[in-house]
């Protein structure tokens, strides 16, 4: 089973990476950038048949590692 | 209007991030994981009103910052 977890900063916590980015398309004469922010997705290829256990495990994957859940937050999407 | 870009390794180049997410989950106890891979996504607020000059916008810009597309490859989803 296949899984995707789509991880990005909470509203409000500061993205240095993402105002790296604005800089870097507005030096390149990209005008129309309002904001950009970087999050990161992880894909997981998964011996669990059951969705409903896979999204479970996903999610305390997510609490012990993939996340840092004080300043950010996960989906998660059961793809197959 | 926002866009979000998905940027991913393509299939057969090493992911040594990849890599160690999966021997952190093994030793976490999680042994369920035949693989990982990592890749980054962009949230972007644009000014454009357009959704089509939007997406040709964001294709430019991952042509020319955003993405290395020797080794990467990348998905526009233009949500509003």
């Amino acid at each position: 089973m296949k899984a995707r977890v789509t991880i990005t900063l909470k509203p409000g916590v500061l993205d240095p990476q993402g105002k790296a980015i604005e800089g870097a398309l507005t030096s390149l004469g990209f005008s129309g950038v309002n904001q950009a922010r970087q999050g990161k997705v992880i894909d997981l290829d998964l011996a669990a048949t059951d969705e409903s256990a896979a999204r479970e495990e996903v999610g305390r994957m997510c609490e012990a590692l993939l996340a840092n859940t004080v300043v950010e937050r996960y989906d998660i999407a059961i793809l197959s």
